[in-house]
């Protein structure tokens, strides 16, 4: 017999049912059992006294035992969940559980210890809910606009970018790196004429930060595109499918995540509002009093990108915020640089918090190569550099974490919106 | 100016098109440039005598440059692509490629050296538009069926499964591993009551063998189902899922599939054929003379795999071939056995190459543990097995390895088909 999901019974048919038993009322004469599977809830009447052999499998039920149901669906008035009770004709105890080791209110850490009790709240499960649909959506936007998706490794020979904080593998006899980033293989796809590319998948940060927001794995999100005009063509395509993405999640689960996160997902108005970093500091002081400390002005400090949020909503009734012109001393080598030295870049901040770095690139091989010097990397990029002897486009891209885009659409920490976090301290489950 | 694709480009019109140049003969009055982009390849006629400052700038063009070229296209049934060519007014080239370091012809190593260059080919760059549309196919037929996308960790405590090919990572002041499959991950997803998972993603194998279809790292195509009734749930979710992502290919990349790789991509039909191991071993024999060496009987060998296309298109004229009914010794001890302990799984066979393992997963603890215990792994299980301890529905999943299914797609080696191979040796570029 085939299941029927719990949202899809409909009263005086014969169903089977499955799922984790959330509660149960065994008393002499009668059971009442809520059975919950990723659809919804719904009550199982077990008439004790008429029915046995049922009788003796309702003494057997510990909560979040999971369980097959085959009965009648009746409406009846009195049930709280729809209207709707089953009438069981055969129980089958799939899978009996222990007693729960965490609670609700259990401190994070432990429910971390189990996470995959944690996980079986509606609420939880609609993070990995709204998750694949961000994912999804941004993927489809762009495999609609022509760019491939690469699996670049993560196992690399020397350590990327900035050389700290990169965790090191025993490979045979040798060392291997884990990735920090796909960046110069996605420059490396650029060099290879596709173009159009991104990546989904992990990368690696041995950064030892306790924070709210720094995990040691997490899911990136990159792209890379070529024959850009300026890195203006970048922020139109990320305002452009960060809004679709908002858009189908606001559709489709808007009203859980108002109900189970207490968030309302806005679907942003294109363009997206752009400052210069001079102008944002300039509108901070004038409108808040925030001063920046002195021989800071380069980047945005920690404090300036979260008065951004209220600068982005107070001046622009936006919750994105684009910020150009930072310091070529506080942007990677790679990025490309104006004749005035100006990196041809941007951050992009949501609700007060940087979540994408972009750039238009430096493809010209002796240009890169000068600023590779210039922060005393020229020997660590080597590989690297090789990628623009033989001939590159012009090009430019940028990264997102979904973790993060995540974290920002349901106003919740990172501990909480990981499948399984990672951290200095934490490798289990 | 908005750059136009070469495979956009009408006659009479002014366009600016940008890409790689493919061929350049550069005579004394004229100068015949073949540019290349990802759509395709255009001739750009520079009249020399008539424009000394393009004269000038041909001059510097080697092969492989990337340039910038506006003009007008014309047509003119002398040249050959396409019978269209541009009469240039600017051209600028971009970014100056040295003299190719590798040719056509060079060994796989050399091109491995310079992968981005080796990329560069019509040909090359088919592999990772198929692979493109192969993967968000399968996800999208997922997608549909309200499958959840998990991003599991690859940074874990204990080596998984088998314990041993693993990767060793220094993790701050301990150890970790890299996962070798998202197996444990997936499979705590049921116990979370997420019913319905998949996760594309690498995986790590410290495999020292060099041989055409081993990679120290790959992507894998992983997916995870709860309440399925048998593992017959899964080989037709299984059947069906390949039926439409080779549909797609052939639809979209077939001719070209055929044109580049001398392949067929042929859309199977619905059901896939199977057979129990002992009836194919007894097929082998009948029809192929193969005789299973005393004692292996319970696998299937590397030469029955190869012979299994022969039979699958002889007895079932059909590419694809389920095989169930393998010896419990032989495979992994979280397959749920029946009551003859034989185990509820299957491998599927396409063109004489394994694909997948897929099974009915053990979910009752108790089984579970014993099944453990007998293969000796009960203490490199521990925690794994907590996910059985407080409820865990039926479930059963099967593992696609994304490159090896493009592999078969486009019937190449596993160097070739990987956007970056990792081997033993090879951890560059």
């Amino acid at each position: 017999m085939k299941r029927t999901c719990i949202k899809d019974i409909k009263p005086e048919e014969i169903v089977k049912v499955q799922g984790f038993v959330e509660n149960c009322r065994n008393k002499r004469t009668m059971c009442f059992i809520v059975l919950r599977d990723i659809t919804g809830k719904i009550q199982v009447t077990v008439d004790k006294e008429n029915n046995p052999t049922l009788s003796e499998i309702c003494d057997k039920i510990t909560l979040e035992s999971v369980v097959t149901v085959v009965g009648k669906a009746v409406s009846n008035e009195y049930v709280k969940l729809n209207g709707i009770e089953i009438l069981p004709d055969e129980i089958k105890i799939e899978s009996v559980a222990e007693a729960m080791p965490i609670k609700e209110d259990s401190t994070i850490d432990l429910r971390m210890d189990y996470r995959w009790i944690d996980l079986r709240t509606e609420r939880n499960t609609l993070i990995f809910k709204v998750q694949t649909l961000m994912a999804n959506t941004l993927r489809n936007f762009l495999i609609q606009r022509g760019f491939l998706e690469i699996h670049s490794p993560k196992l690399i020979n020397t350590a990327s970018e900035s050389g700290s904080d990169v965790f090191e593998v025993k490979y045979f006899d040798d060392k291997a790196y884990l990735a920090q980033s796909p960046q110069f293989y996605k420059q490396m796809a650029m060099a290879s004429g596709f173009e159009r590319i991104f990546e989904v998948g992990p990368v690696f940060r041995a950064e030892k930060s306790n924070t709210s927001k720094h995990a040691t794995e997490f899911t990136g999100f990159d792209l890379e595109m070529s024959y850009i005009e300026s890195y203006k063509d970048l922020m139109q395509i990320e305002a452009e499918m960060l809004t679709e993405m908002l858009k189908a999640v606001s559709e489709k689960y808007g009203e859980d995540v108002k109900r189970l996160f207490g968030v309302d997902v806005v679907v942003p108005t294109l363009p997206f509002p752009v400052m210069k970093l001079c102008d944002v500091y300039a509108e901070l002081e004038s409108r808040y009093g925030y001063i920046c400390p002195k021989g800071e002005e380069g980047d945005l400090t920690t404090e300036a990108e979260h008065l951004c949020e209220n600068l982005a909503k107070d001046k622009f009734n936006h919750e994105f915020l684009f910020i150009t012109d930072y310091d070529a001393k506080k942007r990677a080598f790679y990025h490309m640089r104006d004749e005035q030295g100006v990196p041809l870049g941007y951050d992009l901040i949501w609700k007060g918090v940087e979540i994408t770095t972009g750039a238009q690139r430096e493809h010209r091989y002796e240009i890169l190569k000068k600023q590779a010097v210039e922060k005393g990397l020229d020997k660590d990029v080597q590989n690297y550099l090789k990628f623009f002897e033989y001939g590159c486009p012009p090009h430019g891209g940028f990264g997102l974490g979904l973790d993060r885009l995540t974290m920002r659409v349901l106003n919740i920490g990172i501990k909480e919106v990981m499948f399984l976090f990672r951290g200095p301290n934490r490798l289990t489950p």
